[in-house]
Protein backbone atom coordinates (compact mmCIF):
# COMPACT_ATOMS: atom_id res chain seq x y z
CA UNK A 1 0.00 0.00 0.00
CA UNK A 2 1.30 3.45 -1.07
CA UNK A 3 -0.21 7.11 -0.71
CA UNK A 4 2.04 8.43 -3.01
CA UNK A 5 0.85 10.17 -6.02
CA UNK A 6 0.66 9.02 -9.60
CA UNK A 7 2.40 11.60 -11.79
CA UNK A 8 0.65 12.62 -15.02
CA UNK A 9 1.88 14.62 -17.87
CA UNK A 10 1.32 16.12 -21.67
CA UNK A 11 2.20 18.60 -23.32
CA UNK A 12 -0.68 20.49 -22.81
CA UNK A 13 -4.28 20.35 -21.77
CA UNK A 14 -5.24 16.65 -23.65
CA UNK A 15 -3.82 14.36 -20.85
CA UNK A 16 -6.53 15.23 -19.07
CA UNK A 17 -8.46 12.61 -20.89
CA UNK A 18 -5.70 10.56 -19.58
CA UNK A 19 -5.99 11.89 -16.32
CA UNK A 20 -10.15 11.45 -16.01
CA UNK A 21 -9.67 7.73 -17.27
CA UNK A 22 -7.34 7.08 -14.20
CA UNK A 23 -9.38 8.68 -11.61
CA UNK A 24 -12.65 7.04 -12.87
CA UNK A 25 -10.31 3.74 -12.79
CA UNK A 26 -8.57 4.48 -9.57
CA UNK A 27 -10.68 6.37 -7.40
CA UNK A 28 -8.35 6.09 -4.06
CA UNK A 29 -5.45 7.01 -6.49
CA UNK A 30 -4.23 10.69 -5.56
CA UNK A 31 -2.30 12.46 -8.99
CA UNK A 32 -0.04 15.28 -10.08
CA UNK A 33 -1.18 16.32 -13.45
CA UNK A 34 1.91 18.83 -15.19
CA UNK A 35 0.57 20.19 -18.14
CA UNK A 36 3.55 22.05 -20.40
CA UNK A 37 1.58 24.68 -21.56
CA UNK A 38 4.90 26.66 -22.02
CA UNK A 39 6.13 24.25 -24.61
CA UNK A 40 3.42 22.87 -26.53
CA UNK A 41 2.79 21.75 -28.86
CA UNK A 42 5.23 18.59 -28.71
CA UNK A 43 4.52 17.45 -31.94
CA UNK A 44 6.46 19.44 -34.60
CA UNK A 45 9.20 19.18 -31.85
CA UNK A 46 12.08 17.34 -32.99
CA UNK A 47 12.52 13.32 -31.13
CA UNK A 48 15.81 15.39 -29.28
CA UNK A 49 13.89 18.30 -27.73
CA UNK A 50 10.73 16.01 -26.82
CA UNK A 51 13.02 14.08 -24.93
CA UNK A 52 14.65 16.69 -23.29
CA UNK A 53 11.55 17.83 -22.65
CA UNK A 54 9.98 15.01 -20.86
CA UNK A 55 13.22 13.82 -18.62
CA UNK A 56 12.94 17.38 -17.26
CA UNK A 57 9.18 16.88 -16.67
CA UNK A 58 10.08 13.21 -15.27
CA UNK A 59 12.96 14.76 -12.49
CA UNK A 60 10.58 17.08 -11.53
CA UNK A 61 7.83 14.97 -10.87
CA UNK A 62 10.25 12.17 -9.14
CA UNK A 63 11.23 15.41 -7.21
CA UNK A 64 7.40 15.56 -6.15
CA UNK A 65 7.58 12.01 -4.84
CA UNK A 66 5.36 9.99 -7.35
CA UNK A 67 5.18 6.27 -7.29
CA UNK A 68 4.40 5.99 -11.03
CA UNK A 69 4.34 8.03 -13.77
CA UNK A 70 1.89 8.04 -16.66
CA UNK A 71 3.39 9.50 -20.20
CA UNK A 72 -0.31 11.36 -21.18
CA UNK A 73 1.21 12.44 -24.34
CA UNK A 74 1.53 10.43 -27.59
CA UNK A 75 4.24 12.52 -28.56
CA UNK A 76 6.42 12.07 -25.61
CA UNK A 77 5.35 8.36 -25.35
CA UNK A 78 6.56 7.85 -28.86
CA UNK A 79 10.28 9.42 -28.48
CA UNK A 80 10.46 9.41 -24.87
CA UNK A 81 9.23 6.49 -22.72
CA UNK A 82 12.15 4.30 -23.33
CA UNK A 83 14.48 7.01 -21.65
CA UNK A 84 12.18 8.01 -18.87
CA UNK A 85 11.64 4.13 -17.97
CA UNK A 86 15.62 4.06 -18.49
CA UNK A 87 16.42 6.87 -15.99
CA UNK A 88 12.97 6.32 -13.60
CA UNK A 89 13.42 4.11 -10.03
CA UNK A 90 9.27 3.99 -10.39
CA UNK A 91 7.16 2.63 -13.48
CA UNK A 92 7.00 4.68 -16.27
CA UNK A 93 3.27 3.69 -18.43
CA UNK A 94 2.86 5.59 -21.94
CA UNK A 95 -0.03 6.18 -23.96
CA UNK A 96 0.43 4.29 -27.29
CA UNK A 97 1.51 0.46 -26.14
CA UNK A 98 -1.80 -0.31 -24.32
CA UNK A 99 -4.28 0.91 -27.08
CA UNK A 100 -2.34 -0.80 -29.84
CA UNK A 101 -2.52 -4.15 -27.71
CA UNK A 102 -6.69 -3.13 -27.28
CA UNK A 103 -6.68 -2.62 -30.97
CA UNK A 104 -4.97 -5.71 -31.65
CA UNK A 105 -7.55 -7.44 -29.05
CA UNK A 106 -10.40 -6.01 -30.58
CA UNK A 107 -9.95 -6.53 -34.30
CA UNK A 108 -11.91 -8.49 -36.18
CA UNK A 109 -9.99 -9.28 -39.67
CA UNK A 110 -10.44 -5.52 -41.47
CA UNK A 111 -7.06 -3.28 -40.76
CA UNK A 112 -6.85 -1.21 -37.68
CA UNK A 113 -7.24 2.52 -37.85
CA UNK A 114 -4.91 5.05 -36.01
CA UNK A 115 -5.54 8.51 -36.00
CA UNK A 116 -3.56 11.37 -34.15
CA UNK A 117 -2.00 14.68 -34.99
CA UNK A 118 0.53 14.66 -37.50
CA UNK A 119 3.41 14.51 -35.21
CA UNK A 120 2.12 11.16 -33.92
CA UNK A 121 1.22 9.87 -37.21
CA UNK A 122 4.37 10.72 -39.06
CA UNK A 123 6.56 8.86 -35.90
CA UNK A 124 4.68 5.62 -36.61
CA UNK A 125 4.46 4.58 -33.08
CA UNK A 126 1.11 3.44 -33.09
CA UNK A 127 1.62 1.38 -36.34
CA UNK A 128 4.95 0.23 -34.67
CA UNK A 129 3.08 -0.50 -31.84
CA UNK A 130 0.39 -2.81 -33.47
CA UNK A 131 3.00 -4.89 -35.44
CA UNK A 132 4.86 -5.60 -32.65
CA UNK A 133 1.63 -6.95 -30.80
CA UNK A 134 0.61 -8.66 -33.78
CA UNK A 135 3.15 -9.04 -36.87
CA UNK A 136 1.94 -8.43 -40.37
CA UNK A 137 -1.85 -6.52 -38.59
CA UNK A 138 -2.76 -4.30 -41.44
CA UNK A 139 -2.71 -0.46 -40.24
CA UNK A 140 -4.68 2.51 -42.22
CA UNK A 141 -3.21 6.18 -40.71
CA UNK A 142 -4.30 9.36 -40.59
CA UNK A 143 -3.50 12.72 -39.88
CA UNK A 144 -6.12 14.94 -38.37
CA UNK A 145 -4.60 17.94 -37.48
CA UNK A 146 -8.07 20.34 -37.25
CA UNK A 147 -9.66 17.87 -34.57
CA UNK A 148 -7.51 19.20 -31.33
CA UNK A 149 -8.54 23.03 -32.21
CA UNK A 150 -12.23 21.76 -32.89
CA UNK A 151 -12.16 20.50 -29.39
CA UNK A 152 -10.75 22.93 -28.06
CA UNK A 153 -13.27 25.78 -29.63
CA UNK A 154 -15.91 23.50 -28.01
CA UNK A 155 -17.55 22.85 -31.54
CA UNK A 156 -17.63 18.85 -30.82
CA UNK A 157 -21.33 19.26 -32.91
CA UNK A 158 -20.43 21.87 -35.08
CA UNK A 159 -21.51 21.05 -38.96
CA UNK A 160 -18.01 22.05 -40.01
CA UNK A 161 -17.01 19.63 -37.17
CA UNK A 162 -19.02 16.76 -39.28
CA UNK A 163 -17.53 17.44 -42.93
CA UNK A 164 -14.06 17.50 -41.38
CA UNK A 165 -14.62 14.31 -40.10
CA UNK A 166 -15.99 13.12 -42.67
CA UNK A 167 -13.15 14.26 -45.14
CA UNK A 168 -10.69 12.95 -42.60
CA UNK A 169 -12.43 9.05 -41.84
CA UNK A 170 -13.31 8.76 -45.61
CA UNK A 171 -10.01 6.48 -45.72
CA UNK A 172 -10.78 5.02 -42.63
CA UNK A 173 -14.27 3.74 -44.21
CA UNK A 174 -12.88 2.80 -47.88
CA UNK A 175 -9.91 0.40 -45.76
CA UNK A 176 -13.43 -1.21 -43.81
CA UNK A 177 -10.97 -0.62 -40.41
CA UNK A 178 -13.21 -2.62 -37.59
CA UNK A 179 -11.46 -0.66 -34.94
CA UNK A 180 -10.10 2.96 -35.28
CA UNK A 181 -7.74 3.83 -31.75
CA UNK A 182 -8.16 7.79 -31.20
CA UNK A 183 -4.53 8.43 -30.88
CA UNK A 184 -4.19 11.50 -29.59
CA UNK A 185 -5.75 13.01 -26.17
CA UNK A 186 -8.16 15.35 -27.31
CA UNK A 187 -9.71 12.65 -29.31
CA UNK A 188 -12.08 10.95 -26.93
CA UNK A 189 -14.29 14.43 -26.92
CA UNK A 190 -14.81 13.65 -30.27
CA UNK A 191 -16.22 9.50 -29.79
CA UNK A 192 -19.86 10.75 -30.70
CA UNK A 193 -19.10 12.67 -33.41
CA UNK A 194 -16.69 10.04 -34.89
CA UNK A 195 -19.08 7.19 -34.29
CA UNK A 196 -21.66 8.48 -35.85
CA UNK A 197 -19.65 9.26 -39.19
CA UNK A 198 -17.91 5.67 -38.98
CA UNK A 199 -20.91 4.06 -37.98
CA UNK A 200 -22.24 1.87 -35.08
CA UNK A 201 -19.75 -1.38 -36.32
CA UNK A 202 -16.30 -0.01 -36.11
CA UNK A 203 -15.01 -0.20 -32.37
CA UNK A 204 -13.49 2.90 -31.29
CA UNK A 205 -10.26 2.28 -29.09
CA UNK A 206 -9.76 5.28 -26.10
CA UNK A 207 -5.98 4.87 -25.56
CA UNK A 208 -6.59 7.07 -22.12
CA UNK A 209 -9.04 4.05 -20.92
CA UNK A 210 -6.89 1.46 -22.04
CA UNK A 211 -3.72 3.48 -20.32
CA UNK A 212 -5.33 3.77 -17.03
CA UNK A 213 -5.92 0.02 -17.12
CA UNK A 214 -2.46 -0.52 -17.68
CA UNK A 215 -1.50 2.04 -14.56
CA UNK A 216 -3.91 -0.49 -12.57
CA UNK A 217 -1.77 -3.14 -13.47
CA UNK A 218 1.43 -1.38 -12.58
CA UNK A 219 0.63 -0.89 -9.51
CA UNK A 220 -0.91 -4.00 -8.12
CA UNK A 221 2.30 -5.91 -9.57
CA UNK A 222 4.20 -3.50 -7.79
CA UNK A 223 1.94 -3.52 -4.78
CA UNK A 224 1.83 0.30 -5.55
CA UNK A 225 -1.79 0.95 -4.77
CA UNK A 226 -3.32 2.95 -2.45
CA UNK A 227 -5.35 2.04 0.33
CA UNK A 228 -9.21 1.37 -0.66
CA UNK A 229 -10.64 3.77 1.84
CA UNK A 230 -7.76 6.54 1.16
CA UNK A 231 -9.29 10.31 -0.14
CA UNK A 232 -7.48 10.95 -3.16
CA UNK A 233 -6.33 14.59 -3.64
CA UNK A 234 -5.29 15.75 -7.29
CA UNK A 235 -2.99 18.72 -7.92
CA UNK A 236 -3.17 20.30 -11.37
CA UNK A 237 0.73 22.27 -12.12
CA UNK A 238 1.43 23.58 -15.41
CA UNK A 239 4.46 26.03 -16.98
CA UNK A 240 1.97 28.80 -18.13
CA UNK A 241 -1.28 30.46 -18.82
CA UNK A 242 -2.82 28.82 -16.23
CA UNK A 243 -6.08 30.67 -17.10
CA UNK A 244 -6.33 29.11 -20.20
CA UNK A 245 -5.56 25.83 -19.04
CA UNK A 246 -8.40 26.22 -16.66
CA UNK A 247 -11.10 27.39 -19.34
CA UNK A 248 -10.19 24.87 -21.56
CA UNK A 249 -9.64 22.21 -19.43
CA UNK A 250 -12.82 22.23 -17.65
CA UNK A 251 -13.72 20.78 -20.86
CA UNK A 252 -11.97 17.98 -20.69
CA UNK A 253 -12.68 17.06 -16.54
CA UNK A 254 -15.61 19.26 -15.77
CA UNK A 255 -15.25 21.12 -11.58
CA UNK A 256 -12.44 18.74 -10.70
CA UNK A 257 -10.61 21.22 -12.18
CA UNK A 258 -9.39 23.74 -9.61
CA UNK A 259 -6.63 26.16 -9.43
CA UNK A 260 -3.34 24.92 -11.21
CA UNK A 261 -0.25 25.78 -9.92
CA UNK A 262 2.52 27.31 -12.55
CA UNK A 263 5.74 25.48 -12.37
CA UNK A 264 8.71 27.16 -15.10
CA UNK A 265 11.22 24.32 -16.10
CA UNK A 266 13.93 24.34 -18.55
CA UNK B 1 22.70 53.17 -49.19
CA UNK B 2 23.15 49.93 -47.35
CA UNK B 3 23.60 46.34 -48.35
CA UNK B 4 22.98 44.54 -44.56
CA UNK B 5 19.75 42.47 -44.30
CA UNK B 6 16.65 42.93 -42.81
CA UNK B 7 15.72 40.48 -39.82
CA UNK B 8 12.25 39.22 -40.00
CA UNK B 9 10.90 36.91 -37.31
CA UNK B 10 7.90 34.89 -36.08
CA UNK B 11 7.06 32.33 -33.73
CA UNK B 12 6.89 29.73 -36.47
CA UNK B 13 5.61 30.08 -40.29
CA UNK B 14 2.81 32.38 -40.04
CA UNK B 15 5.33 35.47 -40.63
CA UNK B 16 6.08 34.35 -43.98
CA UNK B 17 3.40 36.34 -45.61
CA UNK B 18 4.83 39.54 -44.03
CA UNK B 19 8.04 38.44 -45.95
CA UNK B 20 6.40 37.72 -48.75
CA UNK B 21 4.96 41.46 -48.82
CA UNK B 22 8.89 42.60 -48.08
CA UNK B 23 10.31 40.76 -51.06
CA UNK B 24 7.11 42.45 -53.49
CA UNK B 25 7.91 45.62 -52.15
CA UNK B 26 11.23 45.83 -51.73
CA UNK B 27 12.66 43.38 -53.98
CA UNK B 28 16.48 44.53 -53.71
CA UNK B 29 17.04 43.71 -50.08
CA UNK B 30 18.16 40.87 -48.10
CA UNK B 31 16.81 39.12 -45.51
CA UNK B 32 16.99 36.81 -42.61
CA UNK B 33 13.85 35.24 -41.58
CA UNK B 34 13.94 33.65 -38.42
CA UNK B 35 10.76 31.13 -37.37
CA UNK B 36 11.03 30.11 -33.94
CA UNK B 37 9.28 26.68 -34.67
CA UNK B 38 10.70 24.76 -31.44
CA UNK B 39 8.81 27.43 -29.00
CA UNK B 40 5.53 28.00 -31.74
CA UNK B 41 3.30 29.04 -30.41
CA UNK B 42 3.82 32.43 -28.73
CA UNK B 43 -0.11 32.82 -28.47
CA UNK B 44 -1.03 30.71 -25.19
CA UNK B 45 2.45 31.99 -23.50
CA UNK B 46 2.74 34.60 -21.00
CA UNK B 47 3.40 38.04 -21.76
CA UNK B 48 6.68 37.91 -20.22
CA UNK B 49 7.87 34.43 -21.65
CA UNK B 50 6.67 35.91 -25.33
CA UNK B 51 9.19 39.10 -24.30
CA UNK B 52 12.18 36.68 -23.61
CA UNK B 53 11.62 34.69 -26.43
CA UNK B 54 11.54 37.98 -28.73
CA UNK B 55 14.80 39.43 -26.69
CA UNK B 56 16.50 36.40 -27.64
CA UNK B 57 15.79 36.66 -31.24
CA UNK B 58 16.45 39.91 -31.50
CA UNK B 59 20.34 39.54 -30.13
CA UNK B 60 20.76 36.38 -32.31
CA UNK B 61 19.39 38.85 -35.27
CA UNK B 62 21.53 41.87 -34.39
CA UNK B 63 24.79 39.61 -34.21
CA UNK B 64 23.99 38.58 -38.00
CA UNK B 65 24.54 41.93 -38.86
CA UNK B 66 20.68 43.48 -39.81
CA UNK B 67 19.67 46.92 -40.45
CA UNK B 68 16.30 46.39 -39.31
CA UNK B 69 14.22 44.00 -37.83
CA UNK B 70 10.38 43.33 -38.85
CA UNK B 71 8.44 41.75 -35.82
CA UNK B 72 5.82 39.66 -38.24
CA UNK B 73 4.37 38.34 -35.65
CA UNK B 74 1.08 39.46 -33.47
CA UNK B 75 1.73 38.07 -30.16
CA UNK B 76 5.48 38.64 -30.09
CA UNK B 77 4.32 42.48 -31.32
CA UNK B 78 1.24 42.75 -28.61
CA UNK B 79 3.80 42.34 -25.84
CA UNK B 80 7.26 42.98 -26.75
CA UNK B 81 7.79 45.70 -29.36
CA UNK B 82 8.78 48.81 -27.06
CA UNK B 83 11.11 46.14 -25.10
CA UNK B 84 12.47 45.20 -28.22
CA UNK B 85 12.71 49.05 -29.62
CA UNK B 86 14.24 49.85 -26.31
CA UNK B 87 16.61 47.23 -26.42
CA UNK B 88 17.82 47.59 -30.36
CA UNK B 89 20.18 50.16 -31.81
CA UNK B 90 18.33 49.53 -35.44
CA UNK B 91 14.50 50.20 -36.48
CA UNK B 92 11.94 47.69 -35.08
CA UNK B 93 8.72 47.71 -36.83
CA UNK B 94 6.06 45.75 -35.75
CA UNK B 95 2.65 44.31 -37.41
CA UNK B 96 0.19 46.02 -35.20
CA UNK B 97 0.26 49.36 -35.56
CA UNK B 98 0.30 49.19 -39.53
CA UNK B 99 -2.50 47.33 -40.19
CA UNK B 100 -4.93 49.81 -37.42
CA UNK B 101 -3.46 52.75 -38.86
CA UNK B 102 -4.40 51.73 -42.10
CA UNK B 103 -7.54 50.34 -41.28
CA UNK B 104 -8.68 53.96 -39.46
CA UNK B 105 -7.62 55.25 -43.03
CA UNK B 106 -10.23 52.86 -45.00
CA UNK B 107 -12.85 52.93 -42.58
CA UNK B 108 -16.36 54.38 -43.62
CA UNK B 109 -18.68 54.70 -40.74
CA UNK B 110 -18.84 51.37 -39.16
CA UNK B 111 -16.78 49.60 -36.50
CA UNK B 112 -13.47 48.44 -37.86
CA UNK B 113 -13.19 44.74 -37.49
CA UNK B 114 -10.47 42.70 -35.90
CA UNK B 115 -10.03 38.76 -36.56
CA UNK B 116 -7.07 36.96 -35.11
CA UNK B 117 -5.79 34.24 -33.21
CA UNK B 118 -7.24 33.61 -29.18
CA UNK B 119 -4.19 35.01 -27.96
CA UNK B 120 -4.18 38.53 -30.33
CA UNK B 121 -7.67 39.17 -29.72
CA UNK B 122 -7.18 38.53 -25.93
CA UNK B 123 -4.23 41.09 -25.97
CA UNK B 124 -6.59 43.77 -27.48
CA UNK B 125 -3.50 44.89 -28.87
CA UNK B 126 -5.38 46.06 -32.17
CA UNK B 127 -8.08 47.48 -30.26
CA UNK B 128 -5.83 49.76 -28.52
CA UNK B 129 -3.66 51.00 -31.55
CA UNK B 130 -6.85 51.63 -33.71
CA UNK B 131 -8.30 53.58 -31.01
CA UNK B 132 -4.67 55.62 -30.27
CA UNK B 133 -5.08 56.07 -34.71
CA UNK B 134 -8.78 57.12 -33.83
CA UNK B 135 -10.13 57.72 -30.47
CA UNK B 136 -13.27 56.39 -29.74
CA UNK B 137 -13.27 54.23 -33.30
CA UNK B 138 -15.36 51.15 -32.59
CA UNK B 139 -14.15 47.74 -33.44
CA UNK B 140 -15.50 44.42 -33.72
CA UNK B 141 -13.08 42.00 -32.35
CA UNK B 142 -13.46 37.70 -32.83
CA UNK B 143 -11.08 35.10 -32.23
CA UNK B 144 -10.58 32.44 -35.07
CA UNK B 145 -8.40 29.56 -33.87
CA UNK B 146 -9.47 27.13 -36.77
CA UNK B 147 -7.61 29.31 -39.46
CA UNK B 148 -4.83 28.51 -38.37
CA UNK B 149 -4.71 24.44 -38.59
CA UNK B 150 -7.21 25.09 -41.70
CA UNK B 151 -4.39 27.07 -43.70
CA UNK B 152 -1.92 24.86 -42.95
CA UNK B 153 -3.82 22.19 -44.01
CA UNK B 154 -4.62 23.60 -47.17
CA UNK B 155 -8.05 23.76 -47.11
CA UNK B 156 -8.54 26.78 -48.45
CA UNK B 157 -11.91 26.34 -50.31
CA UNK B 158 -12.92 23.43 -48.54
CA UNK B 159 -16.86 23.50 -47.37
CA UNK B 160 -15.55 23.32 -43.61
CA UNK B 161 -13.85 26.25 -44.57
CA UNK B 162 -17.22 28.05 -45.61
CA UNK B 163 -18.90 26.69 -42.93
CA UNK B 164 -16.73 28.00 -39.98
CA UNK B 165 -16.06 31.65 -41.95
CA UNK B 166 -19.60 32.05 -42.05
CA UNK B 167 -19.84 31.34 -38.32
CA UNK B 168 -16.61 33.29 -37.06
CA UNK B 169 -17.69 36.34 -39.48
CA UNK B 170 -21.28 36.57 -38.18
CA UNK B 171 -20.71 38.94 -35.70
CA UNK B 172 -18.65 41.23 -38.66
CA UNK B 173 -21.69 40.73 -40.76
CA UNK B 174 -23.91 41.87 -38.30
CA UNK B 175 -21.91 44.91 -37.14
CA UNK B 176 -21.80 46.08 -40.18
CA UNK B 177 -18.25 46.39 -40.33
CA UNK B 178 -17.14 47.93 -43.28
CA UNK B 179 -12.99 47.35 -43.20
CA UNK B 180 -11.60 44.26 -41.77
CA UNK B 181 -7.91 43.90 -39.85
CA UNK B 182 -6.44 40.26 -40.76
CA UNK B 183 -4.43 40.08 -37.42
CA UNK B 184 -2.50 37.10 -37.82
CA UNK B 185 0.03 36.34 -40.39
CA UNK B 186 -1.89 33.18 -41.52
CA UNK B 187 -4.79 34.79 -42.72
CA UNK B 188 -3.57 36.59 -46.39
CA UNK B 189 -3.79 33.01 -47.24
CA UNK B 190 -7.54 32.91 -46.92
CA UNK B 191 -8.61 36.33 -48.16
CA UNK B 192 -10.61 34.88 -51.23
CA UNK B 193 -12.50 32.83 -48.55
CA UNK B 194 -13.08 35.87 -46.37
CA UNK B 195 -14.16 38.20 -49.12
CA UNK B 196 -16.22 35.89 -50.41
CA UNK B 197 -18.39 35.31 -46.91
CA UNK B 198 -18.07 39.21 -46.27
CA UNK B 199 -19.58 39.90 -49.40
CA UNK B 200 -17.19 42.49 -51.52
CA UNK B 201 -18.53 46.09 -49.76
CA UNK B 202 -15.92 44.64 -47.00
CA UNK B 203 -12.51 45.78 -47.43
CA UNK B 204 -9.87 43.24 -45.81
CA UNK B 205 -6.52 44.85 -44.95
CA UNK B 206 -3.15 42.76 -45.07
CA UNK B 207 -0.86 43.72 -42.05
CA UNK B 208 2.00 41.99 -43.79
CA UNK B 209 1.36 44.72 -46.90
CA UNK B 210 0.67 47.70 -44.62
CA UNK B 211 4.20 46.58 -42.69
CA UNK B 212 6.56 46.21 -45.94
CA UNK B 213 5.05 49.74 -46.70
CA UNK B 214 6.20 50.82 -42.41
CA UNK B 215 9.62 49.10 -43.57
CA UNK B 216 9.73 50.80 -46.93
CA UNK B 217 9.52 54.52 -44.78
CA UNK B 218 11.69 53.29 -41.82
CA UNK B 219 14.84 52.37 -44.24
CA UNK B 220 13.94 55.37 -46.55
CA UNK B 221 14.01 57.70 -44.24
CA UNK B 222 17.24 55.97 -42.26
CA UNK B 223 19.13 55.91 -45.65
CA UNK B 224 19.03 52.69 -45.24
CA UNK B 225 17.89 50.95 -48.48
CA UNK B 226 19.61 48.83 -50.64
CA UNK B 227 21.33 49.96 -53.73
CA UNK B 228 18.62 50.25 -56.58
CA UNK B 229 20.74 47.40 -58.60
CA UNK B 230 21.30 44.64 -55.22
CA UNK B 231 20.87 41.52 -56.02
CA UNK B 232 18.66 40.47 -52.68
CA UNK B 233 20.00 37.01 -50.57
CA UNK B 234 17.11 35.65 -48.38
CA UNK B 235 18.50 33.51 -45.78
CA UNK B 236 15.82 31.48 -43.90
CA UNK B 237 16.27 29.40 -40.19
CA UNK B 238 14.49 28.12 -37.50
CA UNK B 239 14.96 26.27 -34.11
CA UNK B 240 13.37 23.37 -35.03
CA UNK B 241 11.47 21.01 -37.36
CA UNK B 242 13.30 22.46 -40.66
CA UNK B 243 11.29 19.64 -43.01
CA UNK B 244 7.83 20.67 -41.81
CA UNK B 245 8.50 24.43 -42.31
CA UNK B 246 9.60 23.64 -45.82
CA UNK B 247 6.42 21.70 -46.94
CA UNK B 248 4.23 24.00 -45.37
CA UNK B 249 5.89 27.31 -45.67
CA UNK B 250 5.86 26.57 -49.48
CA UNK B 251 2.37 27.06 -49.44
CA UNK B 252 3.03 30.69 -47.74
CA UNK B 253 6.32 31.95 -50.40
CA UNK B 254 6.54 29.20 -52.83
CA UNK B 255 9.45 27.67 -54.51
CA UNK B 256 11.62 30.89 -52.67
CA UNK B 257 11.73 28.95 -49.77
CA UNK B 258 14.84 26.78 -50.37
CA UNK B 259 16.20 24.85 -47.21
CA UNK B 260 16.12 26.77 -44.08
CA UNK B 261 19.40 26.35 -41.19
CA UNK B 262 18.34 24.95 -37.59
CA UNK B 263 19.61 27.22 -35.13
CA UNK B 264 18.55 26.26 -31.16
CA UNK B 265 17.44 29.86 -28.85
CA UNK B 266 17.71 29.37 -25.35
Amino acid sequence: MNRAPIGIFDSGIGGLTVARAIYERLPHESTIYFGDTARVPYGPKSPDTVRRYSLEILHWLLDQGVKAVVIACNTSTAHALEALQAAAPVPVIGVIEPGARAAVSAMRGGPIGVIGTAGTIASNAYARAIQSAKPGAAVEQRACPLFVPLVEEGWFDHPAAELIAAEYLEPMKRARVDVMVLGCTHYPLLKPLLQRTLGPDIRLIDSGEETAASVQGALRSSGLDAPPGATPEHRFVVSDDEARFRQVGSRFIGERLGKAEVVALG
